[in-house]
């Protein structure tokens, strides 16, 4: 094991995406931590501004310099936000550095719809071209050997691992699909805000961006991947009062009459082989706190004969299988590891 | 306004929707609380169970004997559960007293319906013909001068003011109604069981009773009145870790282009002269925080070109628009007196 | 009641002091909001920024002008930072307005206290030693006919009600008296930090200022007027993951055999005829959740005779007892009025 | 690695601390789950009760037999109640097992100490005087080797930590010591109560076991080893509205003119060698986030000349240094490996 190991870099680790990158990696048993970088705060100490780090994590953040990690790091994991992934992605990759990209720069393979709803210039088509994009459960084939990796979005993580299998088999009719998405506030990341501001925020529940957030395009790429088909979607994000967690309550009209039993032998089968996906028997629904701080994504299911609908649920930790998680997921399936590789911790509950 | 004074008995006292009647009648200016009655804790101080109204209320729990009430209130609010007000509510009319009960018994019309969703025997027709399904804004003119009113669940509050006016219009297709709805956990009521312990739901989400509900056939009911024909809808409560507040995010089909404006304006008319709903300008949403502790139901929408759906957001506090504020609402309706009679405090904000 | 009408200006009406201010006059039967004022947001409607006032307050942010004031208002609240008041209150008084300041600035009547734990310079000592600090229970006979009145803070007012009485009786020793404080996040205001990001302070607990608070000098300054003689003490402020409420758990050594019994007795007899402290009955602890939204203090006793300590107990809601519901407490005495005017709403539970 | 193989078996699996067992030893490269066992749910799955451990843990809960025990496991963590394991442990020390208990029962060397704060009887004293109390990085030294441990209690063991190397130093004086304890609601269990019911504790804080709470004598018990006299000292437990953490806030008068630095000193050679207390530098103090999930336990110092106090702080996340953690760094000490083994995990942050 000693003599494999991978070296990683973090740029942007002064974020959540980053520091819960260092809480993972700190325990994989085959990749150890170069470099943390940060364009804010370079020449701290990471624990200073991330106490619960003291005496685990002794680094100090370093400015961002893709000729100097590539001295010391084989990959680089990109925890920053839009627009500069674009701009450094490409620079890591010229320098031979492997890349998994957490940003939403390259995970939209359409420049027009990049455009349209990032409200800025994507980057270079190539690059884009280049960028796997990485739900290992749907497209694990396509990351393996991979050198670039685009990291899914949380919601669209949730939102595809719930859907991707009925869609693909024609149960349910993808032009009535609704999403309704809800997220703890770490999602929106450690910069600070008036709506993220603890007494704005807490006792509170509402909706943000509705029919405006920038995961609905990724999402219909996805799913017209599974319909071999354009997919246009209604899609909603709310905010709970709580830190961690996605749940996705999703909907659409069935294709024919089919039973909670068989969408779960349906999606058992689709996802034998891959431990962090957990379909729930029937009657059982999934919940945010039974996967806090894990890589799980449970999916559950309510066929309504009376409407004709059915109703699925997805839920995961927005911090691990919807971003620092399934990144090492997505570098265990690059280096040709076991996916589970140190990422088998159990949620932690309560 | 001193000898105009109505004398109110409670009975369920003890439940969270009682002990908010006892809040909002205290400052009540033409309601007096001439007893408060519960089964269980006849003999205890109120203040014994609920110490926030030491030096409040003074009161001391009786038992339920209609007879006694009879001759010192004027009117019953029944905070009891299903089953108890079916059994309790004649018996208060019998006695002559103007009755608004705050259960399910007397809110669906349909014996089998009734049946199929509460999974026990129905009241008797007699006196469910009698009971005035009371949504004020709805079916304000059917409360005024009623001597039995039937308080609507919170959650069918919350959707049908905010679809209402919609069907009605017949801007949205009434097959296509999906309602996503979350509640604060005071809604399960006081009652003890592993689901509302507060390790297990702080930081959890999830949904409960998928497509089984029993407000689902309320709010078809309700919406069956605006189009005029069935209406059959998909409906899901989740649980949000916070005390109070319900916001439901409604989804369908519309039947012509309409937009954000021409909704707001719709239903401006719509609830013209009705304080209680803040229709909310183009471009923002309702959060639950901004209603907590009144009776306000706020309604925004975001109408999508783009699908052709509309999104309706409506939000309340499950406890006093939901509950014990619309009680007395519609009491101030039977009264004839304004609407707003002790209800015009703002929401406790943050 | 109508003509007596008081007309009232508030400075500060983008903080949580200033928008619970118009949450309580609204509702205040003698007491009209002539103007509400911001210098950060003058000309902006003040439910633009707080939406839960939408339909409620209609008026529009304005700059501040004192000799504009003057016009229109008989009394003017500032809920602005330190600092800020030390500048606006002459200017208020000179303009011949009553003046009630929620800030620290008049509040120490030492001005080399204040330069030590405020760290900056007081205002001007002619001011200072006009202002009536006013924790209505203890001092209202100052407040009464006062038209300058320096309104306590949020944990001194905890503090000083729960231990001046038994300091006042020589039963504990002044020399031995440790306050741990905790507060709800809404103590800190509105302003963004990086404490107070909701996944930061959210499932957080934690200890800030210690040693340090300026309240602590406060406290003392009032015990010291019980004792007749200085007091020092240990005042420790934690942050409650919680929006509202403070309790402050106080410690000291008694000077003799005291039991919970007698101390309820003392304290009951201190605070007849003062309805907003609730002396608890022996056995039972306050809790901040049963004065939520009111402008109760509760308290409460353990003697201990194995250490030979007394644990006193008293919780207020921060924003109402301990900053705007006791600020218009003390302008009711400040008017003559009987001191419950307008506040006599229940704590809003659960 | 694999022939090291300790099994264990775990009693009490239903509660918190049985199943954060079951979430570390999962996780243990040394130990192997070999049964779970309880009392009233024998038959079942334990991922029926608790989904999280869904395909993590298949184990079938079984019934308590310490003969059939004996055949399978080398090791049982008794996560029982008070009284329970009174009973328990004895039988299984029998069977020649080692016993970890998480109880309170055989804590207190002092039969009589017991049954004043424990209010029943105590188990027989051979098996108390057996029993060696484990907070690791104080009488680890008694644990090596050791088959009959008793686990601390979680303010017991945040409180130890923090007083004991002032204590035994003597820079305290130990008549002096007042212990403000702050938890989270997880560590009442998941047995129902009202106190328990989200709605009720949820946005609230208070006190409960003023001067009665049954840690009390075992941190007396333990801080009388360091002053080698006995102490009696103030204990106040408070309940946050958060699931994990307590916070411990010490106050003792000083011996003499020590400062932050000197403190910080005392302890980190104290500590040295002891990974999982982390002593923070001068001028800042821990945070229950900043361990959530981990078994560190935080400590800092404010010491304050202008009193003559000390102000110690101690952090820990009950469920893991104060009750599984804690006991697998026990059993780690007993079975001879480094104390760190399988629970060098970093803590979940945000």
């Amino acid at each position: 094991m000693t003599q494999k190991h991978v070296r990683a870099a973090i740029v942007g680790s002064t974020g959540y995406g980053g520091v819960e990158l260092i809480r993972l990696l700190q325990a994989h048993p085959s990749v150890s931590i170069a470099s943390v970088m940060s364009s804010s705060s370079a020449g701290a100490p990471i624990a200073e501004g991330y106490p619960h780090l003291t005496e685990i994590c002794a680094d100090t953040l370093e400015a961002i310099d893709p000729e100097e990690v590539r001295k010391k790091a084989d990959v680089v994991f990109l925890a920053t936000p839009h627009g500069v992934s674009a701009e450094l992605a490409p620079k890591f990759l010229e320098a031979e550095l492997k890349v998994v990209d957490l940003s939403g720069d390259f995970r939209l393979k359409s420049a027009e719809t990049y455009r349209r709803w990032y409200k800025k210039e994507p980057p270079p088509q190539a690059y884009v071209d280049r960028a796997v994009y990485g739900i290992c459960e749907l497209f694990g084939q396509d990351v393996a050997g991979a050198s670039f990796v685009s990291n899914p979005g949380c919601y669209a993580t949730a939102a595809a691992l719930g859907l991707y299998p009925a869609v693909q088999a024609g149960w349910i009719d993808p032009d009535t699909i609704i999403i309704d998405a809800k997220s703890g506030v770490s999602g929106a990341g450690r910069g600070l805000s008036l709506v993220h501001h603890f007494s704005e925020i807490n006792e509170n529940f509402k909706a943000y961006k509705v029919n405006a957030h920038q995961h609905t395009p990724e999402i219909e790429q996805t799913l017209a991947r599974a319909a071999d088909r354009p997919v246009t979607l209604t899609f909603t994000p709310h905010l709970v009062p709580m830190t961690r967690g996605i749940l996705c309550t999703m909907y659409a009209k069935m294709t024919g009459e089919y039973t909670d039993e068989v969408f779960v032998e349906l999606y058992r089968q689709f996802y034998e082989g891959r431990p962090f996906v957990r379909v729930r028997k029937p009657g059982t629904y999934p919940a945010t706190k039974e996967v806090f701080g894990s890589n799980y994504c449970d999916i559950g299911f309510a066929a309504d004969p009376r409407t004709g609908r059915v109703t699925i649920l997805s839920a995961i930790d927005n911090l691990v299988k919807g971003a620092a998680g399934q990144a090492i997921q997505n570098l265990n399936l690059m280096m040709g590891w076991e996916e589970t590789r140190g990422l088998t911790f159990a949620p932690v509950y309560p």
